[in-house]
């Protein structure tokens, strides 16, 4: 058994028990539901000496606070317990006192969504279903489609019309089945919600399943645990859907709440400008308004976010803020980040470090604090865009002339 | 200090000080220099308890084992410890009785090169060295580029004109400077060495550096405590230069030296067909004949490998034994290891796992044997190859038609 309680809708407030399949059923596709566990069960399991004695070191370490049954069959696939780095270069860069560099681009796909992924193919298997399946041209696919593989499960998958085809190579490789539907997100969305409907597969959609985002929150949980118990005073992650950040707060609320740790950080959102409408809801105070997006960092660009309620929500309790930032700072932020640390990020991990760099000089948040960000995805999945940020190499002739003169303006050999 | 005793050519045998900088002085280029240990000073520090309660969970968990002084500055990001799996469903695939798949693409930039790049970043910083140079247009540079960042040092990197596009985005994106060459590799290749003589750079080429081997050795360190020092009876590992089985070889010597293993495994060499010059050295026991590489497989596409001599003897010694697989077998490894395994190999990974099929059908390696094979790099590394891999997509019009269809064919849902 696990330690889920029942379901609350972020809507309503209602809560229903777990027989609930997907969101609220009395406010529909908008009632996205949260799991609750019985933290007064869990406080006697979960403890800093328990954890600091665990040899498990994947995202399977904080089980009690998972939505996974005791005898569930896991993805054999090694998930989280990435690698966390004070990188005091970055930090300089940055103009902030202490900084931490979280890099989920080491996860077994590339990206945090594996997370999700590893919790929603553990539930798929438990339930019997043999396929899992999403629409998405990103991280979220070829995760889901990896995980179903490592576990024996198929994966079918629908992309729009303009999804390009090296993302569509990694989930071919892993076996999905990709439905590319001559239209745009949405119309693979509906598709893919009328397909596990009509033939009962597990919907691995964010949008609506409320245990990927417990996969998430295992983030949260282990920048808690590896800088010692005492998380940083922002932690900046950047917002696409929304799920991510409340996932990462929700972490930090429940080990307070477990006495875990004392204090939780502040939740710095970064938007990219061309696709920010969590960031208007944020200041506005308003509901949603959906935009076009239009940005290079594809991970991040959501028009139409889902779990937008739960990001506000996340950020405000956690008083932190929420900033934009330009694809430009976005470029800016994956060279000097590859420079100075030799992480690649994707442009969506990378505007996490753009975001708190704007952050600091708007004086939002403090040159004093302690920071973390989160590099949620390999640049390598996305070469396209790396190829955008950097400049072309130096040409040279076989026998090497000029090469002097070029490493000279290179400042890597003293002038003659 | 470390326990480095000397330098062992091994064209001639001729043990030579640490003072050597690079190649054996009697015998010039071919005289690889080859690390040796006061093992009789390791023996009474490195055990299987020690080792079990080290907390260190990285390569440099078997620093003993490695040419690194104790107060050197090691870089930041984590290589090693990569995640080793059985696999139940990838050995039927094989026709093994037992086989585990350890996948090295988790490394920092993604591929086993890591290994050796940590080991000469640190050694390039604690000689006071500022600048990191090779020649390479593939995972050795991006490496090497990566891991000068996280210690503050420089690159330069010398490519071939042909060096594709979407390779050098790595390199650029770590901020290295980067030289593309009017010519073929062995340009490139003599210009960097002509370079690090003239500006008295770190000379990070496999082929001449005796150190960089030390740092791949500790992938059979990990296979044989990750397997609770039993290493699998076959170990497959695909071969371009040589270094790599080679470094692998000598960390089941080293252990079974050291008393940690009582048995070491038969070394499975596989190269490409089309740039097999090893596996022909090995086969015919004569020099190595050098051939002009064609193979899909690029990190193994080495017709001139300069470390042909150690391959050959750790697959010798070791009992193992050498085969070729066609680029089909490639391609249809990449498939079949993703879609059973969830790993997503680059070509030259998959060739180790092609190999082992091939040498289990034709009774190489019998099918009642354990084996492991090593899969050396993320296949992110090279989207291309994995389009040629897969088929396309399935096109849906947007209201669906052909969708039941199209899955029914597909075996995932019942003919109506």
């Amino acid at each position: 058994m696990s330690y889920v309680l029942n379901l609350r809708c972020v809507l309503c407030g209602r809560t229903h028990s777990t027989k609930v399949p997907y969101t609220c059923p009395e406010c529909g596709e908008d009632g996205i539901l949260d799991v609750q566990y019985e933290y007064s069960a869990v406080r006697g399991k979960l403890n800093r000496k328990v954890l600091t004695q665990r040899s498990e070191f994947s995202h399977w370490r904080y089980r009690e606070l998972l939505p996974i049954d005791n005898d569930a069959i896991l993805p054999r696939l090694q998930v989280g317990w990435t690698p966390t780095y004070q990188d005091d270069a970055l930090a300089r860069h940055v103009g902030i006192r202490t900084l931490h560099i979280k890099d989920d681009g080491r996860n077994p796909t590339g990206s945090l969504k594996d997370r999700a992924s590893a919790v929603g193919a553990a539930r798929a298997l438990s339930e019997g279903n043999r396929v899992i399946c999403c629409a998405s041209t990103g991280n979220a696919a070829s995760s889901s489609a990896g995980m179903a593989s490592s576990l024996g499960l198929r994966s079918v998958i629908f992309v729009p019309q303009r999804a390009p085809e090296p993302k569509l190579a990694q989930l071919l490789i892993f076996g999905a089945t990709v439905f590319r539907v001559q239209g745009a997100y949405e119309d693979a969305f509906r598709l893919s919600q009328q397909a596990c409907q009509r033939w009962g597969w597990y919907n691995r959609n964010c949008a609506i399943n409320p245990y990927l985002i417990e996969g998430k929150k295992t983030v949260g949980f282990e920048i808690a645990e590896q800088l010692g118990w005492v998380p940083p005073e922002w932690v900046a992650v950047s917002i696409g859907d929304g799920c991510t950040i409340a996932g990462a707060w929700k972490a930090f609320r429940e080990f307070r709440e477990l006495g875990l740790i004392n204090r939780t950080p502040r939740m710095l959102g970064v938007q990219a400008t061309g696709a920010a409408p969590v960031t208007n809801a944020f200041q506005s105070g308003k509901p949603l308004c959906p935009v076009t997006a239009n940005t290079i960092a594809d991970s991040i660009a959501v028009g139409v976010p889902r779990n937008w309620r739960k990001a506000v929500l996340a950020v405000r309790e956690s008083g932190g803020a929420m900033v934009n930032v330009t694809d430009a700072e976005i470029l800016d932020a994956m060279r000097y980040t590859g420079r100075l640390s030799g992480i690649f990020a994707e442009p969506a991990a990378a505007a996490s470090v753009a975001g708190l760099k704007r952050a600091v000089s708007e004086g939002i948040v403090p040159e004093q604090s302690s920071a973390l960000v989160v590099i949620t995805g390999s640049g390598l999945k996305d070469i396209r865009a790396a190829q955008q940020a950097v400049s072309a190499p130096f040409d040279l002739a076989a026998d090497g002339h000029g090469l002097q003169e070029a490493l000279q303006e290179q400042g890597l050999v003293p002038a003659k």
